[in-house]
C-alpha cells in the first residue's frame, strides 16, 4: 500500500505539516479559536487550497486519538507522489511506448479516482495532475480508485505545459480531449502518447492544448454538451489501447 | 424540464405517497417520534429502500414549507418514468436502430447520472433500469446527467430478464458487459442492439445474463479489477458508436 490516512492533531503539528509539504485533505478547527497560531493555519489552509470545517470542542475530542488536539485536527495523506521519470522508467522497464495520462485541472475527487482507476486497466504508466488548484490525492481519490493508486504512479508538475515540452524532447506526442478537434477514430493514437483531459467545466487550459499535436474529439449524438470527464478520459484511452493494440 | 423535486409534508401525505408509487428519494423524521404512522412510514421506506434520516424537530421546522410537517417530510422526485414503448418509438421517429442501455441493478446515483448523460451523447434512444433494488431518479441522478434526463427517456420495468425476452422478438440483440467474455473489437454490435451494464459490485445478474446473446469484455490490461461502471458503459457504448457508423 503506497496510501494511508492519518491525522495530524495540535496547532504546531499542523503548521510543521504545511511548512514540510504534507499533502493535508481537510482541518476540523474549533469553532471560535482565533489566536495566531490558528490564523496562522487557516491561512496556510487557503494556500494550499485545503477544506476548513468549523466543529465543536465536543466534536474535536471524539475525532482526537491523541486527546491532545488544541483546537485543531488535519487529516493527511501519506501516499507518496512519483516523479514523471518514475513514470517513463515504468513503460521502459515493460519495454513499452509510454502511455501517460495529463490531468489539466480534474477538480472532483471522484472523477480523479475513476480516472486512475481507468490508467490502471488501459495499461498507461502513469497519471500527471498539477500541484495548484487541482485536487490532490485524497482518501476519497484513493478509494474511487479501487486501489489502482497502490499500482498506477501519479506525479504532481507545478507547470503541465512545461512538462509537456519536455516530454515531447523525449519522443512523445500529445492528444488533448476537446470539441471541435478530429474525431478520434481518424487520428492516429500508437506510439509514444500522452493523453490529455480537461477541467469538469472548462475543459483543457490555452496555454496546455496549444502544446497538443492534435485535438481528438469524441463523436456527440446526443442533446448535451458533454461526457462526464471520466467517461471521456475512459472512452479516448480505449480508443487508444483499441489502436495500439 | 421533465424533472422537478417537491417536498411532501405530514404523516398522510407520505404515507399517500408511498402508496400511490411517488419516487420518493429520502425521508426526514423527528428523532424519538415512534407512534402509528411513523412506523408504517418506516416499513415503506425499508421495502421501497428509501433512504431515511432521524432529526431534530428544530431542523425539520427549517426544512418545513407549510410548517405543518407533523414530524415528517419526504423528498419525491416529479420525474414521469418513459415506458419501453416510448424509448422503441424514439428510434423509428429517427428512422434509426434502436440502440438502448439496460441497467442491471446500478446503486450508485453519480454512476446512474453519468450512464444517462453517456446514452444521450452516444445517441442511444433510451436507458431501462429496474424498479426493486437499483438506484431510482433521485436529484442527485438528475443532477449528474447534466441535463440529459430531460432529453432522454428512462423506462423501469419489474422484470428485466422478462423486457430482454421481449424486445428480442422485436428484433433487438442484447451484449452484456462482463469478464472472460469475447474481447468487444471482436464482436459486431452493429443493429438493434442493447446494452446491458450490471451493479458496481456484482456486476449483471445470472438471469439477465442468460438472456444475452453475447458477453462483452473490455481489454484489461492493469492490476485491478474492473473499471468504474460508468466508464465501462462509456468504453462500451462508443464501441457501438464506432461501428455503427
Amino acid at each position: 500500500m503506497r496510501y494511508e490516512e492519518f491525522t495530524i492533531e495540535g496547532r504546531n503539528a499542523v503548521i510543521e505539516a504545511f511548512r514540510s509539504g504534507k499533502p493535508i485533505d481537510k482541518i476540523f478547527i474549533q469553532d471560535g479559536v482565533q489566536d495566531g497560531p490558528v490564523q496562522t493555519i487557516k491561512r496556510e489552509a487557503k494556500k494550499h487550497n485545503t477544506m476548513v470545517k468549523f466543529v465543536t470542542k465536543e466534536r474535536l475530542d471524539q475525532l482526537s486519538e491523541t486527546g491532545k488536539h488544541q483546537g485543531v485536527i488535519a487529516y493527511a495523506a501519506a501516499y507518496e507522489y512519483a516523479e514523471v521519470e518514475d513514470i517513463l522508467e515504468a513503460a521502459r522497464q515493460k519495454g513499452e511506448a509510454p502511455f501517460v495520462f495529463l490531468l489539466d485541472n480534474i477538480e472532483d475527487p471522484h472523477n480523479l479516482g475513476a480516472i486512475i482507476r481507468t490508467a490502471n486497466l488501459a495499461g498507461a504508466h502513469g497519471v500527471i495532475i498539477p500541484k495548484n488548484r487541482a485536487v490532490g490525492l485524497t482518501a476519497t481519490v484513493a478509494r474511487t480508485s479501487a486501489g489502482a493508486l497502490n499500482y498506477t504512479p501519479v506525479a504532481r508538475v507545478t507547470n503541465m505545459a512545461k512538462t509537456i515540452e519536455d516530454l515531447k524532447k523525449e519522443g512523445m506526442w500529445f492528444v488533448c480531449a476537446d470539441m471541435g478537434g478530429t474525431v478520434m477514430y481518424d487520428l492516429n493514437l500508437t506510439g509514444s502518447i500522452g493523453l490529455v483531459i480537461g477541467n469538469e467545466g472548462e475543459g483543457v487550459g490555452r496555454l496546455v492544448k496549444e502544446k497538443c499535436d492534435f485535438i481528438a474529439s469524441i463523436p456527440m449524438k446526443g442533446d448535451i454538451d458533454s461526457l462526464n470527464a471520466s467517461v471521456a478520459a475512459g472512452v479516448l484511452a480505449y480508443e487508444i489501447v483499441r489502436q495500439r493494440g
